[in-house]
């Protein structure tokens, strides 16, 4: 396989691990219409779905595949024959398919879930690989909780399935628990430590149990790793998947890293949107990139220095994103510059005098009022009865 | 100053960088509650307010240096003397009192904002540390735009502000721009450059525009900083600041490091839904620790290693940060396993055969219904006349 170096590729699993959280279901069109927004927005795979789970998923890979035509369609299975089977099944439709099948490879895990030896586990990772590469050429394999794994162990579980056949190797870490550090460190032992690893993408799949999802996935790809799975919004079962539209932002906005996705950045905005109202799930104003305040400037402090250079307080444009611009909301921490600022916007201009009474009129209306928006300026200014 | 090297102070900013987002005004009041609550939590610092800013900050920091008694009350200045002395006005009831001064220390700021040199903001920087320390013992200084800033005349500065009393030097990312690595090695430059470091504590705060605030402040920790700035919630203008919740359960999940703060994590979902509700600002379902999603699992493969053992999916317990315990809600992704432990929590006991049909029909009305709660399991088995 030849691969650009420097391209990253992105891997949705918003309609799979962010269709499992409760509340979020969807029915199949639903999916379709978020699918066909994916291969806009210029995901290189999609996730669809994990087939042997239930009919409907099953039905939903299956049209998601004629839907699609660019990206990847992935389906999900465990380690086994008979998932595997229902997943090649549902993608005899799908241009480029792709089957992500894995197993455990934490010993917490291997122990207490499967109740089995690192050996065993071993051999029906690679037996799975091996089956599904019978039927589709492009396999991801799983390796679940490889966060907490031995990575000596891990180490040799990437070995045996890209001897296998495993084109890309997913290193999830399942519980969102490790430190960007380790995270990085972990991909960086396998880089460096399986002799096959340059004939498979290393793919990070991070999960936000901390609030490092996105920092893990930028610690993976800086130690070697080229795919990150996410979801828009970071939904996901718990805190959530890494979001993709944060990694990717990073990427942009960190040039020196040398690296670039195909992802077309200014569909987020609709796209956040899209799948927050299908999933009945609120994107918090705070939220980085996609939230309704990620770009509001409200404190004086802040105002004044970005309306003399929004490059003061503004590290990514909000029109990159899809957001029509800026927005500034006065409150009781706004400044004299910004009531200015606004007050000459709406066709009031006024000498340094009537600014500073108007201003404190003002300050007393903020505190009373909280969010002084147009309305009320009107109404500060209602005295004058020509505007200049 | 004897310090245990070990102890990370936790200074809240939800009351001034939380408080000055669009929408979220507080008024005395209700800012009084939040801060009584934030002393039983157990942060080390306040901040109340910019109390310059206008005259109902002022009040706020007022009323909330009457009302606390551990915590350290901080108001928060420019660089200048008027802002100085409104600000230690406003503290003279604080038990604890601090003065939270500074000023830009990228070349972005001192050239766009201030429209200045970078000796001539020294100066300022100088001064105004000294002038409150007349006033104040307990001096903060930050350095904005810290995280853009040339580290050598950031060294320059800090050195700078503490021969003249800074107690604490704040290294704000005040535009979420860092990387990690980036952000940890600023901090380790001044560790490792400044002379009188050992004098004062490095303070780190984010903000999270590319999702990096919590793994940023966690950097910053491990390369010597030992107080973290951040809101509940992470509110904050724009995408927020970094969430006090999530860098505090870091560090308690990995011990590793060797670090502890005094917060009572137990307290957080109180805290954090009080938070929500006075300022009207929602936490999204998958907010890492406080969201209502947060320890919730439903897909197949999860429920049934995390009915096994729970730690196979579970890196905090709940009612560590106090939720009263995992939710599980099923849907067409849940499995057998999970199905029957929910039957036999509501008190059916099926057979292999009886539960086979039932999970048949389960998956029917899942696919339908989206979300299966308890009422959905009786109807599933009403058929039945007796539970046994």
């Amino acid at each position: 396989m030849l691969h650009d170096p420097n391209r990253v590729y992105v891997f949705d699993t918003t309609l799979r691990d962010g269709e499992q959280v409760p509340g979020c279901q969807l029915t199949t069109p639903e999916k379709i219409e978020i699918a066909r927004e994916l291969e806009i927005l210029g995901v290189d795979v999609i996730e669809a779905g994990f087939p042997v789970s239930s009919p409907g998923d099953f039905m939903s890979v299956v049209e998601i595949s004629k839907a699609v035509t660019a990206p990847i369609v992935c389906a999900l299975t465990r380690a086994n024959k008979m998932d595997i089977d229902v997943a090649v099944e549902s993608l005899k439709y799908a241009k480029r398919p792709r089957i992500h099948t894995g197993i455990g490879a934490s010993d917490m895990h291997i122990k207490h879930k499967f109740n089995s030896t690192r050996e065993e586990i071993l051999e029906r990772a690679v037996e799975a690989v091996k089956y599904a590469k019978k039927s589709v050429e492009d396999i991801e394999f799983y390796a679940e909780d490889a966060g907490r794994a031995d990575v000596e162990y891990l180490a040799q579980m990437v070995e045996a399935v890209i001897a296998a056949g495993a084109t890309v190797v997913n290193i999830p870490d399942t519980n969102g628990y490790c430190l960007p550090d380790q995270y990085g460190a972990k991909i960086k032992f396998l880089k460096d430590n399986v002799k096959n690893i340059d004939q498979a993408i290393i793919s990070v799949h991070c999960h936000n149990d901390l609030g490092l999802a996105t920092a893990n996935s930028i610690a993976g790809l800086q130690n070697g790793a080229r795919q990150i799975e996410g979801t828009i919004n970071g939904i996901g079962e718990r805190a959530g998947n890494t979001s993709i539209e944060e990694v990717v932002m990073v990427l942009k906005t960190h040039q020196v890293l040398g690296l670039y996705t195909n992802v077309n950045s200014k569909n987020f905005f609709e796209m956040s949107r899209m799948v927050s109202t299908q999933m009945r799930m609120p994107v918090q104003p705070n939220k980085a990139i996609v939230g309704s305040n990620a770009f509001a400037h409200s404190s004086g402090i802040h105002q004044d220095g970005f309306l003399k250079n929004r490059e003061n307080y503004e590290i990514i444009r909000p029109e990159d994103v899809g957001f029509p611009s800026a927005s500034i909301v006065l409150t009781a921490r706004s400044g004299r510059h910004a009531l200015k600022f606004h007050l000459e916007r709406l066709g009031y201009k006024l000498d340094k005098d009537e600014l500073y009474e108007t201003y404190k009129n003002f300050l007393t209306l903020a505190d009373a009022k909280l969010d002084i928006n147009d309305d009320d300026l009107q109404k500060l200014m209602s005295h004058r009865l020509v505007k200049n």
